[in-house]
């Protein structure tokens, strides 16, 4: 019976921590030294398991196997938040590689072709899912040109330069060579944890829409100027905030998330009447149906504040915004069937709120992901942890699943 | 007849709006080379005028007359905010100065008294009203001590020595000395522009409330926190501000006034649920029957909130905090007879929503303000202006009504 080696696995995911380990999380953003320290650690890791590893020019790890017929390419992401979690993409990695392994050591699997990815710059430390992007070719001309820090402003080709990848050429998804993208990550939100399912089968990734409402009024004396003569750009955030708030819910579907995570007041003094106010806007569905709706919710709150005033009021879209994935259905049945050999009865398909370079491989190939619980929910957080026992069955459903499709895939 | 020289007014005006020029306006901030410049200029050009004047040790400078008898007292301050106007608490004490040569130069008022000065850090660079709190003796132990700019957090103590005012004594106002104080300012509002009106009788100036509240909830991924499992600091804050806004016209009176001017949410990212989250409400009236009422409503809106959870709200009192203080019924009558007079049917009593140093006057003798249009109700910011007729109509309108207090304190 194909069996991955737990001992392998948590072996490799508790080394994998020591690079950049900041207290229970880790470091590693992407293109720094301790990013590019772990890829190159895979990537030897990766040739030890038998693989033709390489790192390409935007940093992508990629594991081969020199094995004939339809691969299955598995992936996920390395580099982390500011302060991220121990797991979060590198669970989906190291996934990727102890079923490699596994597939190896036994003899009805070890004709099979499993290539393993690390992908950089998930996180968007400089652009998001850029090396999925990369390896897809869905960049468009400009993107990696204008991209940067967004905390320190260092343009992407001077962070590629420091880690020395200039001039390396980036590698491209041939799509014949695949049957299916799988991704396993951890679910990053409560839902699992809380309902004591073991194993979420996704069946969408979401769209996200993020808007900036701007708002200009009179900047003035918080003293000397009566209620009736006042444009208060803050008062009008206030109140469109609280229609947004009040809305959304007769729009949204049950799944829907919106948020409003960024909001400040000029020049924000206790004693002055704001003349302007920003607000940032997310909401985030699977459905573009929904979005739409959303969209054009906000749309009419925005255009009665300006016919009413007397402040003024600006929508424009800005970054993140991505359309909903939806995942291949076979690529789901493969993994559901899995995930009740190795959770009877406590798996259930959910969307993922979060992105994931799943979305980018979803309009080439055939794809999945698989979630495994996150205790608390906590994400993004040197807390977030997940329990061994959950992340031992998360690489075996993998590894279950990964044997299926390639047998579909490649008939005797 | 008296009659003051709006040449020489006009032209003292001007030469003080040379010390710290900053395009229209002027940065004279407390204790700065340029607001000690214009204090020193402003001693000599009392000494020409033959009143008695010193610098005390907190940087007032006060201009005492050689005259027996009640002596009126007029001041306001010649420091100014980071970008101030031109004429704000400058006018005021130019007033003073010209009333005090108009009446040496006007045999039936050359016996009476008047005094005149300029109060130091009125705009609270380091502590707002300091010269007056200093003069009437209410600072409290330590407040001086604590105190500190605001921007750059240089202790009030290094600033009184780089100014040079270290081992200077503090002058203390004898208060049998005075018939009453008088203090002439730009209304800083829209009021009296927008009306067509010419002067402002003040009838109180408004107490000041300040709270900072507080909002804890959870921080989370604003894609993977499902809307019912969330505790978002930000809705929670919005939520609470459009009551405060939607109750307090209520509970307010016709002159009442409130502002939320500043409003944080952490971390502040668009793709993050805010775990923490702050404003500052400050509200204003002359009366404190409606601050009561304002306090009352808004803590009642907080404890419903830490009641249905599930953030939950801290409301905390913060600087700047005042309470409300009545101009004396004497002096507003001497002043409103002097508005009939220069502006006949074009004057009003109103109240101050701006904080004078009138109103640390206000417990120690009978005080009295006078206000001139401000166009456009424009105010700390260098557009600030009054037309040069209504500049000298309140200097005419206040050399008068001086000559009334003094000559009701001083029978013959």
């Amino acid at each position: 019976m194909l069996e991955i080696n737990p001992h392998r696995l948590m072996d490799d995911l508790r080394h994998l921590r020591t690079i950049g380990k900041f207290g229970t999380g880790v470091v590693r953003p992407a293109f720094s030294p301790t990013d590019m320290q772990a890829r190159r650690w895979l990537s030897d890791r990766m040739a030890q398991a038998g693989l033709q590893a390489s790192i390409d020019g935007v940093g992508n790890v990629l594991g081969k196997s020199q094995n004939p017929g339809k691969a299955v390419l598995i992936g996920s992401h390395t580099d982390t938040q500011p302060q991220g979690g121990w797991l979060d993409g590198s669970l989906g990695v190291m996934y990727g590689l102890e079923v490699a392994r596994a597939f190896a050591e036994h003899r009805p699997t070890a004709r099979y072709a499993v290539d393993v990815a690390s992908w950089s710059d998930e996180e968007g430390t400089y652009m998001g899912l850029l090396g999925s992007r990369s390896f897809c070719g869905v960049l468009k001309r400009g993107d990696m040109a204008t991209a940067q820090n967004h905390q320190t402003a260092q343009p992407l080709s001077a962070a590629l330069e420091q880690a020395k990848l200039t001039g390396i050429p980036t590698q491209r998804l041939d799509p014949g060579r695949y049957a299916a993208y799988l991704e396993a990550h951890v679910e990053q939100g409560p839902h699992l944890d809380n309902q004591g399912i073991l194993l979420g089968v996704v069946t969408a990734i979401v769209g996200i829409r993020t808007f900036r409402v701007a708002f200009k009024g009179q900047q003035n004396h918080a003293g000397t100027t009566p209620m009736a003569y006042r444009r208060d750009a803050g008062a009008a955030l206030m109140a469109l905030a609280h229609l947004i708030n009040g809305e959304f819910p007769t729009a949204a579907g049950p799944r829907t998330v919106w948020t409003i995570g960024h909001v400040r007041l000029e020049p924000g003094s206790p004693s002055v009447v704001p003349g302007r106010a920003e607000m940032f806007l997310q909401f985030r569905d699977t459905d573009n149906k929904i979005l739409d709706a959303l969209e054009a919710t906000t749309a009419r709150i925005v255009a009665t504040a300006n016919k009413d005033g007397p402040v003024t009021v600006d929508l424009e879209t800005v970054s993140p915004w991505s359309e909903p994935a939806a995942m291949d259905g076979a690529v789901q049945e493969c993994l559901a069937a899995a995930a009740e050999t190795h959770a009877p009865g406590r798996w259930s398909r959910m969307p993922s709120g979060a992105g994931h370079d799943a979305q980018i491989f979803a309009g080439i190939l055939p794809a999945g992901m698989l979630f495994v619980p996150s205790i608390g929910g906590i994400s993004h957080d040197i807390a977030e942890d997940t329990a061994e026992e959950d992340i031992v069955r998360g690489c075996r459903t993998l590894a279950t699943a990964t044997a299926a499709l390639l047998r579909q895939a490649n008939p005797v």
